[in-house]
Order: C-alpha cells, then sequence, then structure tokens
C-alpha cells in the first residue's frame, strides 16, 4: 500500500473535512530506530523518532501541511510567518506544492543565507525589517489580522494539530505507548503535541497507557526551568535558541499532567549526545536534536529510570540543516601519506588502534 | 506495522542467509510523490522517487546496508571506499551502526571539507594521498585484496544488489511497473539496479510488465552518450560527475533491453528543472537528481512520449546536501524595508504581483 501523507492517515483524527485539500508531501511515516548501542550501555530500551527524514528535513512539516491545507481551504492565497529556520523552509515547501504565494519576515540582522537557502529555492520570498525577530512576529500578527494573508507560525492552532501526528505513530510502531517520551523543548509547541497526540490516541483506547513526557531546554535558553523569560538566549542548538516560548504553559501542564518533567542540558551535553548517536548508532539529527538524548543521559545519571524502561527520544531534525556544526565539531583534517599501499596500510593500522 | 528496513522487508529477494545481520537505519520505504503541476503540464503522469529521505540523504543507504551487513557476516572489522560524497556519508553511517571501522580515501587535492563532514560525523577515518582519484581507487581496491578490509565502493556487487529494492518499492508502490523509469546516469550502478529489480519482479509474477529506462548523463560527463571515457568530467551536478563509469556495459544493456536510451541534459536544463521542482512541486532535491526530470522534459520536446504515460523519476539525493548550489542558483538578497505594517504590506503587493 502506498503512504499517502498524514492527512490521509489521519483524517479522523484531524481537522480534515470534505473540503480540505488533500495536500500532501508525504510528510510523517519516519522511522522509529532503535538505539541499539545506548540501550544497552544506559540499560534502557531506547528509539529514535527520526524526525530529519521528513520531506524538508524537520518535524515543521507535519505542522505546516495541516496549516496550508486549512489555508488552502479558507481561499487564502498567501501564507507568512517570521522564521529564519525549519519553519520557513516547511512553509515555503508547502505554499510552493499548493500554489500559494509564501512570505518569509526577518529582522534585517546578521542573517545567515545558508539557513534561508532551502526557503527561498522553494520560492519563499524574503522580506527583512530594521527591527529584530519579535518586531517582524508582530508586523505579521497585524498583517495577517486584517489581510487575506494566513499566518502560520506556531500561532496557527493547525500546527499543533498537525503535530500531534507524531504521537499516533510512535504508539503504532511500538505498538503501545512508551513508558518516556523524551523531547527537545525551544518553542515547546511540540510538547504540547505530542502530549495532545498521546491523550487523544488513550480516550480512543488505542492506547493502554501515557507516556512521562521529560522535555529538555538548552541551558542557555532555558526559560521555563528557569520561569522567567530569556531576554538574550544563546545555545549551539539553534532551532531551540527560543527565550520566551510560546507554548509555555501546555509544555508546562504536559510535562506535571504526565509525571514528567522540563529539565535542561548544556551545550556541552548536546554536543556530546550529537556525536554519540552519529558515531555509535548511524544517525546524523540536527544539534537541538541531540537534547532529547542528552537528556535522558542526563535522567539517567540522576537515577530517575528504574532500569528497562521504553524511552523514545524525538529527533527533531536532520543533521544536513547544519553542515557547519558538523565540521567544526569533529577534527576534519585528513590524515595524508603517500600513494603507496604500505603507506596507506600504516595509517589504517594506527586509526585502528586508535578507534 | 513497524517498517524494519531493507533487509527484512526483502530478504527473499537478496542474498541473506541465517547468518546475516538484519543490519538497518529504516533505509528505503522512501516517498512515491506525484508531480501534480508537471503531470498537467507535460501531460504524463509523472512521480517522483524521493531517495532524498533515506536516512543519509540519498539512495546509497540501500547498497551500503547490504554490503555492509555481507561485510559483518563474513567477519569483516573494517570497510573501506574512495569516495569524496555520498557514498563515503552511508559506507561512514552504516559502518558506524554495525560497529565496524570505515576508512575513506581520497586525493589530497581541494578537498571541500564540507562534502566530507558527514562521513567523518559518522566516525569514518579519512586519509587522503598524494594522488588522484583514480589512484585512490587502485589503492583501495590492492588493500582490499590483501587484508580482511571489505571494499565498499560500487564494484562491490552488493551494491547493486541492496539498490535494485528501489524498483521492488516503485512497483509495489504504484500497484504496477510505470510505463518509463527516468534516472541520473553517473557511475550508471543505479540504472544496472533499477533494471535487474524490474526484471526479478516480472520473473516473479510481481508486475505484468516492465518499464522502458532511461537514463541521463550530464553533457560535461556524458562517456555513454560518446561512447568513450571524458577525462576531465565537468558538471554542477556533482554526484553525477563521472568520466567513465564503472556499470556502463549493463547500463547500456538496460536501456538496449527495456527499449529505452541514455541521453544527456545539459547544466542549464539540471538546474532548470532543480528550480521547477522545488518551486512548483516542493521537492528539494541535490542537482544531479533533477537530472531525470530534466531528461523527461527533453523526451517530452523530442516527441517520444505520446502522452498520458506513467513515468517515475528518481530524485537520488535530498537538495540539503549541496545546500551551496541553492544559494547560487537563486536570489538570496531579501528586500529590505521598514518596520511598519505599510511598508511590509507594499512590499507583499509587490512580490505577489511578481510571482
Amino acid at each position: 500500500m502506498r503512504y499517502l501523507g498524514l492527512l490521509e492517515t489521519y483524517k479522523d483524527m484531524l481537522p480534515v473535512t470534505d473540503k480540505t485539500p488533500m495536500l500532501t508531501l508525504h510528510e510523517g511515516n519516519t522511522p522509529l530506530i532503535r538505539a541499539e548501542n545506548l540501550s544497552n550501555e544506559l540499560d534502557l530500551d531506547i528509539y529514535f523518532k527520526y524526525e530529519g527524514l521528513n520531506p524538508t528535513g524537520s518535524f515543521k512539516d507535519r505542522g505546516m501541511v495541516m496549516a496550508v491545507a486549512k489555508a488552502m481551504e479558507e481561499g487564502s492565497r498567501t501564507i507568512m510567518c517570521a522564521s529564519t529556520g525549519n519553519t520557513s523552509a516547511a512553509a515555503a515547501a508547502y505554499a510552493a506544492r499548493g500554489g500559494l504565494n509564501c512570505i518569509v519576515l526577518i529582522p534585517n540582522n546578521n542573517i545567515a543565507l545558508g539557513k534561508l537557502a532551502q526557503a527561498i529555492i522553494y520560492g519563499a520570498k524574503v522580506i527583512a525589517i530594521e527591527g529584530n525577530f519579535d518586531r517582524a512576529l508582530e508586523i505579521v500578527r497585524e498583517i495577517t489580522a486584517k489581510h487575506p494573508i494566513t499566518l502560520v507560525n506556531s500561532v496557527n492552532p493547525y500546527r499543533i494539530e498537525g503535530q500531534k501526528t507524531a504521537a499516533f505513530e510512535v504508539s503504532d510502531q511500538l505498538g503501545k505507548a512508551p513508558d518516556y517520551l523524551a523531547i527537545p523543548v525551544g518553542n515547546a509547541g511540540n510538547i504540547s503535541a505530542y502530549w495532545k497526540g498521546f491523550k487523544e490516541y488513550y480516550e480512543q483506547g488505542k492506547i493502554s497507557s501515557l507516556p512521562k513526557m521529560v522535555g529538555f531546554e538548552a541551558e542557555g535558553a532555558m526559560a521555563i526551568v528557569k520561569g522567567e523569560p530569556i531576554a538574550e538566549p544563546e545555545t549551539i542548538a539553534t532551532a531551540i535558541r527560543i527565550g520566551n516560548p510560546a507554548s509555555w504553559k501546555t509544555a508546562v501542564a504536559a510535562a506535571e499532567e504526565s509525571g514528567g518533567q522540563i529539565n535542561y542540558v548544556t551545550d556541552e551535553e548536546i554536543l556530546h549526545a550529537y556525536k554519540t548517536i552519529a558515531g555509535r548508532e548511524g544517525i546524523f539529527a540536527e544539534p537541538a536534536s541531540a537534547a532529547s538524548i542528552a537528556g535522558v543521559m542526563k535522567l539517567k545519571r540522576e537515577g530517575v529510570f528504574r532500569g528497562g524502561e521504553t524511552v523514545v527520544c524525538v529527533l527533531t531534525g536532520h543533521g544536513l540543516k547544519d553542515p557547519n556544526i558538523a565540521i567544526k565539531s569533529v577534527n576534519a583534517e585528513p590524515v595524508v601519506v603517500e600513494d603507496s599501499e604500505a603507506a596507506v596500510m600504516e595509517a589504517i593500522r594506527k586509526l585502528e588502534g586508535e578507534a
């Protein structure tokens, strides 16, 4: 059977009507990969939900397909967001697919065009304002409130609806809910969406238990952990570098209701986890994604687990989203030798010895 | 049902024995996405087989999982290849997953470390020789012939075995074989693998017809089209910049036996197709991938199609593999305006007018 995307697969669980276009880039249906080595090492049953294998390379596709389909249903011709990262890429891709215009508003300071290249190749039009990111989001809200242009930032409620499907998939793939769901926390929409999804599946009797939700902010952006917004958030994990999460309350509720927690991990822990999952499990995820497994390692040290629990770690984006971090975080300089079999074999023996 | 990767899914069609480890990163199971806009425009029924959604971002994972699993079965502790691109990334990922060492041999000239970063983050050890690429491959062959180190370049026959599974998936997803299978041709292993796969499925009675295989080289690297090796191949599509294809004969046989052809496309046609599938269909593939749809556009102009034929275009790798081309190929400079609703709305009206 050919997989036909999230709206088709989960239409009974989503705000899909007869008039909703069945927009799809075949988002979702992402792998749940067992962490063979880390499971042994941590005495847990760990799985990665590898959201980097969504079409634009991040979990944002789940919410965006729903938001853009509803924009089309409502007759919108243009969508708009303030974003310099994964959100703009997803918005641009689905706008292209649906034949809509996509406007991306950004602050005109230190823009890394590399981050925006993906949105631009999908045809998004980028406007930079002489102001900061908050001001950009404010203008997006003002404009979309008055004009027939649809806001697709995370305040669009359809985003959470689409994102909750990841909880359905995890449950279907495992055949049950995991004991723990570990997830990076930036804007905090994703932990809220997973919790909503698990609760809905539980209410429908499709799972017989609920996971404990454990969310991890980066230390330099740990607004929820600190209990106050961070004016200038800083972390290597750019996708969760957010000082005032939009879904703060629902994230806290998810942690509390489920008996989980919102905790934090340092950049050092994130980088260690980032390199570990690539080098030990063969999975390349963007740094923010590694916060989930870094958090599990932390909770293990803190004695939160008894042993044997099933833990699903959400890997939110593909490592190819941020290749510069990869280059910086490893020693990329090759060993140089002469072009003889003997010289190469000697180098191999040395490298094997180090491994 | 949880998808468990290619070796498990197609074990009856692959050289999988009781002793073969069920290695997997959940490669395969990639989307077959209908090209809604281009199908209308070209009066064809066009689908993209989006191989960029394999775990390392390219189709190479299909062959590599088979090659590395067999290396493990044979007791190998180290795999080795000469590659600066997708092959090294795939080799490194599966070596990490299987607990093997991975050695990548490259020439020590003009190395773009960005291209190698992915292999290195997965833990590959890179050795550069004072010699060219051909010499590197020669040394890999010499070493792997004498030592218990497994060669995983395309001459490893298990690579083709794994890659043929893409033909099985296309057939299963469509419920039949397409009329045409359009595919980029570089080293020519992939067109050979698809043809092998379609023939095996046909022999088993799982499909009742065979597709015409149409392969497309880049003009600056069109060895097969010219009938002679290209000493210094040049094309923007780096993944098919190969002057002396390893699977030359089997590729020609695939085209001839199927009633298809090996043709070529220019860099200009490749870039046009690359931008078209992103901007019109919402699919971001690496430039080499776009050779398949560029080729279909060319055959359409040349009157090869009658109209209505089912055509599957293989998109071999994700666009995120080569972000620099994306930045260069589009106008990435944003429109800059003051931070007022009116100024932004004026800019939007102007951009919508252009669209």
